[in-house]
């Protein structure tokens, strides 16, 4: 029988791998959305478009923090463009979101232990994101033993864990792993900004295409939007 | 200066309880309710009012849980009746949902963060519910752990506590202190059913009855309903 899985999945480039790497693994995925009040609506549209492409259940959740705090979250504060790769890698940056995984991931096991899915998959990762606390392996540990304490679940002797599989990776890495899956990249949405086409400045921008320029792949999703004009 | 605090108000006698405990401590509290898909909104109504009568910050987000598995949100599972204290006391209660004490302190959490708070209060119980998971002190600690890994406050060394402080109290003794507090409890509600009535039968409605009983007043909620007819 294949476990059963909840993948997080926002329909940006990290999570789609997360989605394929897991079906890959021959694990029963159901995918989990969480519309918490971003400023645009392109990424929830990917999301819709993935779970379909590999025909799972996809819930999506509407969660709308009504507080601000976060450059995702808050129009006046302007997400960061053109940093330099060491101005990304330190410090928290204005991108982070209030308890943002704890929240995600206390969803995904409520869907979880409705489900009967015993895995809990994050598109996290480490290296792009070093700054965020919520992305942390010590983190994800804690979360795991909070998990198993307070779910009936955990109390029934079935374990959550929580599983990152891109945790450690490039963003070159990522999107090599991406295409021999068959990842439908242009499926997927990063730029923080929700215009038509990505921005190319932000540091999502950024880092999605120093990745595909690493992997030695073009971005499908610039094709799309070149050939779509 | 008072320390600022987030106050999970249901709309309950706990948590209205829990509010006035907080305030008479000296806290600035801010209250949140979570409105998660119960099959009533009486107690939304109630939480609005007990912010409103202390004049507070308060916040209410929309959060609905799709999938079911909880009598709470799901209106083909009887909620139950007429249990025998012993039978009240053991195992999880159908009337369990599905992680959600992780979901509510990790929304509270994220509020904590953007308001600059560093106390979630909630108004848990561990004599009454002792079948609920996310109800117990390991649980607690566990989950101040992964706060304190997991978000920007916990990373610079401003720990997220949790404070629960009637978790080892009877009924009639939160009864007792709430009013001492001068907690108005005309304007809680406890009850399963979403009448205009509390049904008197439901689990919650007896261990309220019993509550007021053991502790000698009457409950004003029952004279409110009564003198509104």
């Amino acid at each position: 029988m294949s476990p059963k899985a909840i993948c997080l999945l926002s329909g940006g480039l990290d999570s789609a791998t997360t989605l394929y790497a897991a079906k890959a693994k021959g694990y029963e995925v159901r995918a989990l959305t969480i519309h918490y009040g971003q400023l645009h609506e392109r990424e929830l549209e990917c999301a819709k478009k993935l779970a379909q492409g590999v025909a799972i259940e996809h819930q999506v959740m509407a969660l709308s923090l009504p507080w601000k705090g976060s450059a995702l979250l808050d129009a006046s504060i302007p997400v960061p463009t053109g940093r330099s790769d060491q101005e990304m890698a330190h410090g928290i940056p204005v991108t982070y979101v209030p308890a943002r995984n704890t929240i995600f991931l206390a969803v995904a096991a409520s869907y979880a232990e409705a489900s009967g899915s015993a895995i809990l998959l994050i598109g996290a990762n480490i290296l792009d994101y070093s700054g965020y606390p919520d992305c942390r392996p010590e983190y994800f540990k804690s979360l795991e033993e909070t998990l198993r304490l307070g779910t009936k679940a955990g109390a029934e002797g079935r374990r959550l864990s929580i599983e990152a599989p891109l945790l450690k990776l490039s963003k070159k890495e990522i999107i090599e792993w991406g295409m021999r899956l068959g990842v439908p990249y242009d499926k997927t949405w990063s730029c923080y900004q929700g215009q038509k086409a990505p921005c190319g400045a932000c540091d999502a921008c950024q880092l999605r295409a120093k990745g595909f320029r690493e992997a030695g792949h073009e971005d499908p999703l610039l094709n799309y939007e070149k050939s779509s004009h």
